[in-house]
């Protein structure tokens, strides 16, 4: 016990596999995580992150499948190998220590509308009550720009587009074309307020689109 | 005891809070709450409702959700601040002595369909059975007409408008654009009656508008 | 118990109620029964069957909300009101000795496809494995033509509209505009197959039409 | 005993028969087998295949409706008549050795998206990160062509086919006009992974369609 320092507490690391578990079920329900895709996170300390291991099934998680990385994204304590996208949720950690929860789905509506929308980079959401989910505003009368990014299996080169970004606006969320949401926030729970905010107007987009009224 | 008058029986409001949080949860889990959005409420007695507590997650309300309101949408008993729309509640349970629950929701069909109706004010439903769920109704050869007011976050206009638009008509519910639905009744059973008809109806219109059959 | 004759065997109701409760409660949980609308019926024996009592919550029925009725749609024991829809399955009853079980169910794709096909009064459905749903058919090389009614408040005008269908094709199903669909079979198991296969075939119909490719 | 030789495992057989139960219900659940369609296997060993009896609720499986079969579709140890497509299981299993599963679903995205390519005789899947649920994918920088059959109710003609297409092409899955979907994998968790995969991305595309922007 001694000599092999405890980079984390074990007791947080449950406490974050635990509430990791019963989230991503939910979300795995409403069939937000296809064939074993989608990656979440909770952060752990200012230096550490829980994050679900790659491949596994999202709808029937057990604690085995969180894994403990530092904020460059990697697998500390046990030998496993961090899903590539890992850098995707430890650069949010990094440069914001307000940020204690990322959380990456593959909906339907979010890929059909990264496809959509990544010829013009961005989706516009306006004149939405639900605008208010996001925090900050307190108002319908604001707009969102939902950035769509071009997929790529380097995550190095997305990663920076991210950081490029994130120095010139705020952001609660982003789309990756043809592939999926990124969504966080303070907690768990503002994450997830956050992640069904963008699912429900996306979804709200899409469908004014086919009645020939959307953006 | 004696010098401590209650303002409501708190028997009456434990009932209410039980059978808000059961019929909620089903609704959410329906998914017209997203991003702990809606508000639903039962009348108490004659001078008090009780309300949901602004802000909390929908699919998981526990007893400490629900808070007392007067008729003018005033906090009674806790400390707690009411959500601004509940004038839209108070406004009906004040107005009309037999109304004894209001359901707010947040449905895509409904946000939609108050986007897609608000240019013109409100959407005929028409030659549906279904309509025979409205209270009052007998046959299928009838129309309603929901309105679609605009949204505002000054609740004192929007309630005018409906307080305006109810001195004309008999109404079951209405439209807020970008919003969501008001939907009410004698009791729970009938709110949610009124409540699944104005849904199914909206999405039977958005469905036939798909369709190219649509008004 | 001897000057008092019974008119049917009490434990056949009951097993008639007990399936009625569990199966319309899962077709309630799929959406098909919003607003307390439709009704269900088995038949109890040459002379009676059992229905749902009229605008009971479908999701939530009790032996209670069972009643028994004559072929001629006239309550039995109970002084209940039966529906005015009883004769809609009380007519199969009687024409058909072999039918046991009709359902009927208000889905909006149901919904949705009688106000679109009942212009041309029936819509046709070709080429679709699921065809072979249908008891008598063996391939999917054939075609189903599901009629459309003109809604009315007037059962006796609908069912002799129905009758006169019957003497001229088999059916096991027809939609009545703006309201929904009646489907039978021999027992509560293939009633179900075939209102699973109507509500599938018809879904896939007014997919095709959205995406330009529909009749 | 000893002169009834067993030509199979019979705790393989209950090990499959419980792992088909638990995963059909959850495909019976999402509303993949409607009207007791579709049909599913497991490979038991290198001679027999554990399948489901044809015509059973999918959603209420029990041990009863597993049968074994043996690699050319006859039924193995119990009298029963294997389903017709059986045929599409067995040739599967005896062409590939490392093929462990086969699942036939008929979800409406699926049979619609079939009616719809039948035409051209396949569907491209392009440009989606989940084209890496794939065996064998490790980019989304690829692409798939899905095959669509005619239907045929003669199982000899359509396993040549697609005996006839496995020679030219790797495949894990393909799509029969107006019938469904076949997927396999090496177990029945790769299997379940192509088969999500397929039918999501199938959903992406015709929802693609749909808003105008589809191939």
């Amino acid at each position: 016990m001694t000599d092999q320092p405890l980079p984390y507490d074990p007791a947080a690391l449950q406490a974050c596999a635990s509430a990791l578990i019963s989230n991503v079920r939910e979300l795995a329900q409403a069939g937000w995580t296809p064939a074993t895709s989608s990656n979440f996170s909770l952060r752990l300390d200012q230096a550490h992150a829980a994050i679900t291991v790659s491949g596994r099934d999202k709808g029937r998680l057990v604690e085995d499948d969180i894994m403990v990385v530092d904020l460059d994204g990697r697998a500390v304590g046990r030998p496993l190998k961090p899903s590539a996208e890992t850098l995707l949720h430890t650069q949010l950690y990094r440069r914001f220590p307000g940020v204690g929860c990322v959380l990456h789905t593959h909906s339907r509506t979010q890929t059909v509308a990264s496809r959509l929308y990544a010829p013009q980079g961005n989706l516009r959401l306006e004149g939405y009550e639900l605008l208010k989910a996001f925090e900050g505003n307190t108002t319908h009368e604001t707009a969102i720009d939902v950035p769509v990014f071009a997929n790529t299996q380097d995550m190095g080169v997305l990663s920076a587009q991210v950081d490029a970004l994130l120095d010139r606006q705020p952001l609660w969320g982003y789309l990756i074309d043809g592939h999926g949401l990124y969504a966080w926030g303070r907690d768990m729970a503002q994450a997830r307020r956050h992640l069904e905010a963008f699912e429900f107007l996306l979804g709200c987009e899409l469908e004014l689109r086919r009645l020939g009224a959307g953006a």
